[in-house]
This record gives structure tokens, sequence and C-alpha cells, in this order.
């Protein structure tokens, strides 16, 4: 049938049209149905909504997408008629029903994904579907190279590219910002991709941007990555794997994450990384809870590696307190730049690092690795490497730790009582930065004085909260005040949680 | 913070609105999280969808459910705040990972949905979750008094309610139109409630508004059954267990049906029903492929009814071809009041209305049941009912068959070969009926001059169809050249079909 097109100025991504009740049923059209629309020697297909009063009949509305595509305007007679959905969509039935799925039905939901050709209804089933019946190993394979394949790929020309990858979850991690420059220094390249924060106070790109911008082209990264060896970028700038960030959207809201595996290797995939080490956090508030769970995840990040050319190591690390002292993109900065420059000595976040960087010098064949890496930073090499990323990104190479600013609103959180910290909870110290505006607010964040197994008196500090808004400050206070953040008592006290929980202090950590 | 109202006249129903990304960012939500909207002493929770353009900074813009429930005008100041996702939402996750739910947390996602507080991707989770996992019978029975008791409620103010229900797929069923008044002729109460069609060429629903007014309200409904013992209404005009068609939207695009059970008994709860016969039909292009499957489902209907006090009886009845000869709302309209006048005389149609009558009549112990509903149709007192009712309802109770009217455009399919009509593919007369024009184009359809076991000449009509626009007509034929609509063969002919196929004709029936 003949509809006259209407232009809505909605910039929804995906192609959604709006026709009247009584034009849908002509069309013999439900909610989600598909129809291909004509215009002028152009086709495309759109997702049917139904309205019964904001368009009229004879009218067909159009999402920006679809009128600038085809170069629509309101009054345009537009042919309209049924057609059958994307066929990546039996696809996602065939998995919703506990069916595996070939490389090739794979690379068809991913490139209908990409393209933005399937509702959230349909997005929401695949995800959930996967959750639910899992995946082979062949299948997280073409996921990750589907995801990989459909998006930016930056080719260096070079066989041996390193990488890094946290699976994440514990605040205060800036191991990357040592770690890049620990490993460049050595001769080795590096291009880290980072994201942006999802549920933490900082993802690596916030804490980076900081001291230089992130936001790079591909052939800005190729510059960078060609004169220093490295460079810390964000990932979302140069649309790597970009399915990602659509699943994310579902993830997020339902708290699950089905897609880790091939989330974080079709990055990897796509920056042409041959040797990977990854860091999973392991602790009672982290993603990962025991060894024997970074095990099992460990083998499975293994075995995908080797199926896409990858060699792959996993470091399960002690995830149970923030690292460092300093939660928060710009005081996290300020930490690693201190740490480059010896100015501080954080005891658990150089050791993290030298391990990491040991077992990518081992793929490399370096001797005494976890020392090599240790000389890097201590000699001041690493630091100076940083400077050289800094500037090649277009920030300022001569920064010193006090010309970042950080939050001018702080208040102090003192001990009510003596004795030791027994526990610190992660989750609470994430809420508590991101309360205080953290990572909206680069200057908003928490300093940690105490750390497990410190002796507390009564009235010290335990940790201080910044922020750049003072009713953001005292929000966050209000919500310190009702938590149980740290674990203060006797060495012998046993007794960790109440159960039922009196108050619901879970979060869920989605972290790319 | 504060932020501006924008008004944007969009008509979902559901209270979403669209902020800025700064904005978003600034309140730490992303998409689907929830705001508090305060304005002049009156609260409401939005859904967040975030917009980089088309809502600026320091504006956020409203739905018009919305803007409408707080009478909120563009430029009214509005204070908004993140607050905490509804609670069925946990109990969402809940099912996403398996767990059983209690009443208590069933009841409050049916609320929730009810009231539109769930987005897509939530509700899909839901209903995945449930194909998933399966329900147990706790939960079916707690589902089904949660959709009841969130609609509308018929209170006749009697005890002995009498109902029927099928769960659909067989094309040409006018089954409930001569059921209706054979049970109220006997004296029994039986306000039948029907919908519309979803992918079946006619609902009873749309059958009966061939004859008079469906949409009743409830008030109407207990006049007509106080007047008539019956009716044969449209349950969406009453806003029953109102839940069901939000599932609905989900389940029709992914071809699943985890929500039978409960859709269809909390539509009888909600009428009061105490006594109900279930058709199941039964046969390779049904819903239900065999009498085991049939009986399986059934004892499920049963074991519900026991906790929902409704005494249920199933009969698995031939569903391998489209009942009587009609089909499409108009033409089926005709076949039902012909039948009912002994114009007619289709035996299957026949056989299965007594057989389901009887069943209800054995409920209240009437002797030779299936025989008093036969004498009753025969004895005109069935007609004589079914004019009351049609009167009762605001229809023409003189109303004559020639006098509803049918397409005029038709063509007639004739047999290509000698032989008997083997099978009868009852999708692909679902889809001619459809492509014709039906539901929508109300004399629309399909009739069927053959049946199975039928003796066929070469030339002979197997089928005629009808429809009221020529380019229906059209499309509809080249379809049928296309497709293997009937089986002709001699009787020991084998092969059903070739697999893998050449052509897909599956078909999805989704019908309440």
């Amino acid at each position: 049938m003949f509809l006259k097109a209407l232009e809505l100025h909605l910039e929804a991504e995906k192609p959604i049209v709006i026709l009247n009740k009584s034009d849908a049923e002509e069309l013999d059209v439900r909610p989600l149905d598909r129809v291909e629309i004509i215009f002028k020697n152009k086709k495309l297909v759109g997702t049917v909504n139904i309205a019964k009063k904001f368009v009229k009949p004879g009218y067909i509305g159009l999402y920006e997408t679809i009128s600038k595509q085809m170069r629509l305007k309101t009054g345009d007679r537009v042919k309209v008629s049924r057609t059958e959905p994307p066929t990546s969509i039996e696809f996602i039935k065939k998995k919703l029903n506990g069916s595996q799925l070939t490389g090739k039905e794979i690379n068809q939901i991913i490139k209908d994904v990409v393209s933005k050709k399937l509702s959230d209804v349909e997005l929401t089933t695949f995800v959930v579907s996967l959750h639910n019946h899992g995946m082979t190993m062949d299948e997280v394979a073409s996921l990750s190279e589907a995801m990989a394949f459909t998006g930016d790929i930056l080719d260096l020309g070079k066989e041996e590219i390193y990488d890094k990858h946290s699976i994440g979850g514990c605040p205060g991690d800036k191991t990357s910002m040592i770690l890049v420059p620990t490993v460049a220094a050595a001769g080795l390249t590096i291009p880290k991709t980072s994201s942006r924060s999802i549920t933490s106070p900082a993802g690596t790109a916030d804490k980076m941007e900081c001291l230089s911008p992130v936001d790079l082209s591909v052939e800005e990264i190729k510059k960078v990555v060609k004169k220093t060896n490295g460079c810390l970028v964000w990932g979302g700038a140069v649309n790597l794997a970009p399915a990602d960030d659509m699943f994310i959207e579902i993830e997020h809201p339902l708290s699950i994450d089905p897609l880790l595996l091939p989330s974080v290797m079709s990055k990897k995939k796509a920056v042409g990384c041959k040797y990977l080490v990854i860091d999973i956090p392991t602790g009672k508030n982290a993603k990962i809870k025991s060894v024997q769970e970074a095990e099992k995840l460990a083998s499975k990040f293994i075995e995908l590696g080797k199926r896409l050319d990858i060699k792959v190591s996993c470091l399960s690390t002690y995830g149970e307190q923030p690292i460092g002292h300093n939660i928060g993109p710009a005081l996290e900065a300020r930490e690693a730049l201190e740490t480059l420059m010896n100015k501080k000595n954080p005891k658990d976040l150089l050791d993290k690092v030298c391990d990491l960087v040991g077992n990518l010098f081992r793929f490399r064949g370096i001797k005494e690795p976890e020392k090599k890496a240790f000389q890097i930073i201590k000699s001041g090499k690493a630091e100076k490497k940083f400077r050289e990323i800094i500037e090649a990104q277009g920030g300022n190479r001569k920064v010193k730790p006090e010309d970042i600013p950080v939050g001018d609103k702080k208040v102090k959180i003192h001990s009510a009582r003596g004795g030791f910290v027994l526990w610190i909870n992660n989750s609470d110290i994430i809420k508590l930065a991101r309360t205080a505006g953290a990572p909206k607010d680069k200057g908003a964040g928490i300093v940690i004085h105490k750390k497990i197994g410190d002796k507390v008196k009564k009235g010290d500090i335990l940790f201080e909260i910044y922020a750049e808004k003072a009713y953001k400050l005292n929000r966050a206070l209000k919500l310190a005040e009702e938590m149980d953040v740290y674990g203060i008592g006797k060495k012998y006290e046993m007794m960790l949680a109440k159960i039922p929980k009196e108050k619901n202090n879970s979060y869920f950590v989605l972290e790319r």
C-alpha cells in the first residue's frame, strides 16, 4: 500500500516505523514485524511500532535514521509492504530453544545487531538465551570473530602484539597505567584500548583522560604506537567490536554477563593481539569468588585463545580490597603518576603490575621477567615512556601529580573502634565513590588510609571522600554512615555477615 | 537535579523519559534505569532513555502518559533524581536464574506489568525465562490469579458459571458460536468472552462481530447474560487479565507461548467460571501434535483447575483439517448461522459441538448429554437462543445468512489430478485466508469444497478464495499456486514431506 511519510525527528538508531493501527491491520503486521519501504528506487526494511493516534491513518512515521537515509520528507508518497523479518531472528529462536548455532548463523546475528536491525525484544532474547543455555567453545570462538570483524581493525603491520585485560571489579585498579609504559619501555608493542566506567568509579579511559586525550582515531593510534610502542586510549572512540556495546545495554539492567569471553577476546582480536595476560581479581566481593572459579574461567580464556591464535596466560589476583589507595579518575591518575615517579610505593599495585608484566615478558623469553619489570619501573624508564605516550596522545608530558585537579570538597571518615582491619567492602567503596560523583566528576572519589591487616586506633582516619560538588559529598557521607564499609575488630572475630541481611548492599559489576 | 519538562506528544503507554547524555551521567543513570520526577507534590517514576541531540541538556523529554498524568507543560521545572527500579525486576532476575518465585513475587511482577512499569528488556527476560525454566504448578496458579485480579472481574452473582475454551490453531473453528447458545438454551450460564484473531484468519470475536456488537462493557455483559444466560463478546473490551496482551506482544515475535496455561485460566477465573471444557485440536499441523501430548497438557489444565477451584474437562479433537467448510469472519458467521438454522449440516462441526457441550452438561448431571445437545440444536432451540443473544448484544435478531456480506471477488482452485484427499495443510489455508484479507477484511476467506477422504476428479474444485479487494485476491491466488495446500493421491501414497524442505511453510499459531 502507499502511505505518506511523516518525519518524527526521533534519533533512535534503529530503523523504526510507526503505523496507524488500521494500516497495520491492512498490511497484516503486528508490533516488531517488518515492512519494506520503497521510495525512488531506494529500499529499506523497518521494524513496526503501532500507534492509535500519534500517527494518523495513511501516514507512516519514520525515525530519523530512515528519513535521513532515504531522504524522505513529510508528505512523500512511499510504497509499504509486509516483509519477512531478518533471518537472524530464526537463529535467535534456535538458540532460545537450546540448539547450538553454526558460525554462519552467529555471523548473521552479529551483522544484524551491528546494523541495528534487531528490536530490544529480539536482542534480549539472544542475550538471555546465551545466559540460560551457555555456549560451546566453537560458538564462543565464532562469536568473538564475528564481533571483531564487524568493527574497526587496528592493523599495526606487526606480528608480535602484546596486550593485557582485567575482568575488573576491584576499585582503584590503575594497573594498566603502570603496566603499559613498563611493557612499551622494554620494546614490546602494546596498543592498549580500555573502556570507560560502566559500573565502577573509573575506567582506565576515564583515568587516562586526566592526563591526555583518549578518543583517538585508528590512524592516530597507529602513529602513537609507532612512536612509543604503546598507547592508553578509549576503545569506544574506535568502534572496536561495536556489537558489545549493544549487548551491554541489555546485560546491565539484568545484571548478567554471558558475553564476557567473546567480549574480551573480540576486542583483542581487533587490535591484532598475539600475547595476552588476563587479570582475574578474586575475592568474596569480586566478580570471581574463589581461585577454583578463576581457574575455570582462565581455562576457558586459554582454550578460546588457541582457537583465535592468541596465547593467553591468566593470573588470579587478590581482590578483597582496593588496589593502592586512590579511587576515582583524577585520584587514580595521580597515584599512577606518583608510582611511576617513585614518589609513592603502593606495594600491592607494584606487585600486581610486575606479576602481569612478567607474564608478558615470559612470552618473549625474557629472563627473571618480574624482576626486570620492577627494574624498569624503579629506574624511571617506565615514567619516561609514560610521558612519551601522554605527549604522543596530545597531553602535557611534563605534567606533575599536583597538576591533576581533584575535588576540593572533602570529608574524613574515622574509625568508631580500635582493632585491626579485618575486611573492606569493595561494593560499598564503589557505591560511595559513585555517589560522590565519580566517574562523571573526575575529581571525585575515595582515598583509603587503612588497608586489610592494618592496626587501627579509635578515631583514626579510615578513608576520605572527595567530591567536586557539596551536595554529592553530603549524599556520600550520609551513605557512608549507613554502611559497614570497614570491618574493624580483634583478629579472632569471626562473623562476616548476618543472613538474611538487614539491608541489601549487593552490587553487580559489569566491566570490560 | 532540576530539569525543564519537554512534552514529546508520544503516546507510548509506558512512563518513559528521555534525558540528554550529560544529564544522565550527572544523575548516574543508564538506559532503563529509573528516575523519580517530582512536580507540585506529584511524584512519578520514569524509565530512562538517553539521547545525544533530540533532548538538550537541562531538559527532560516526557512521553504523553507522564506529561498528562502530572499535568506538565514544556518549560515546567521538575525535580529529577535517580531511584531504585521496581522490586519486580529483582524477582524477574530470580526467575532468569532458574529459581522458583513465591506468590507474592509473582503478584508484584504482574502488578508492574499491568501498570506498564517494565521495559521491553525486562518483560522479554521474564517471558523467555518462563519459556526456559518452566513453572511449577504453584507458580502457574499464582500467575493465573495475579493476572485475573489485576483486571476487570465479571461478577454475575451466581455460583454455577460454565465456560469453554479452545487452545486454537484449527481454521474454520466456529464451535463457540454453536456451543454457547446450545448451553444457554439448556438453562446453564455461559458468559463467553473470546479474543480477536492474532495469527488465525478469524477469532470468535471477529466472527460474532458480523452479527452484533462484541465490544460490550462489564455492565452490558451482565445485562445480556441475565437476559439470555449467555453472551459472545470480545474479551479485549473488558480488560480481562490485561497482562496477557502485554505478554503476547513479546511471545508473538518469538513464536513461543510459555504463558498458555495462566493466560487461559486467568480469563476464566475473571468471569467466575466453575465448570470448564477445553478443546485441544490435535494434529500434525496443529499446536498439539499427538493425543499423548494433548493428555499431558490436559492433565496440567485439570491440576491447575483444582488449585483455582474450577472443574476442568479436556477433549483432544481431530485437528488435521478445517472445521466445517468456511474460513474467515463473515463466511464463518454464515456457516454458524446456517448450521443453527439446520440449513446446513457440517458433520464434523456438529459432532465437535455436541462432544464439548456434552462434557459441560455432564458436570450438571444431565443424562445422555451429547444427545441432549444435538436435540437442542436440531429442535431449533439453539437458533432461537442465538438470536436472543444477537439482539441482546445490539444486533438484528432476524438476520439471514445471506445478509452477512462476504467478498465479491472470488477464485476457484481446481485439482490438478484425480484421487483422494490425503491431507490438507492447515497452515497454508490460514496463510491464504490472511493473504486474501482476513481478518481485517471481514468478507475475505476460504470455502473448502473437499475434505480429507473425499474422492476428487481432475478439475474438481478443491476450494474457493474470497476477497474484498482484487489485489489481495491476486496475491492469495499467486500464493496458492506456489503451495501444496492439498495432498491428492491414491490411498497408498506414502510421502508426506521431503526433508530438507524446498520451501518453508511453517507457521506459528498463537491464539487464546
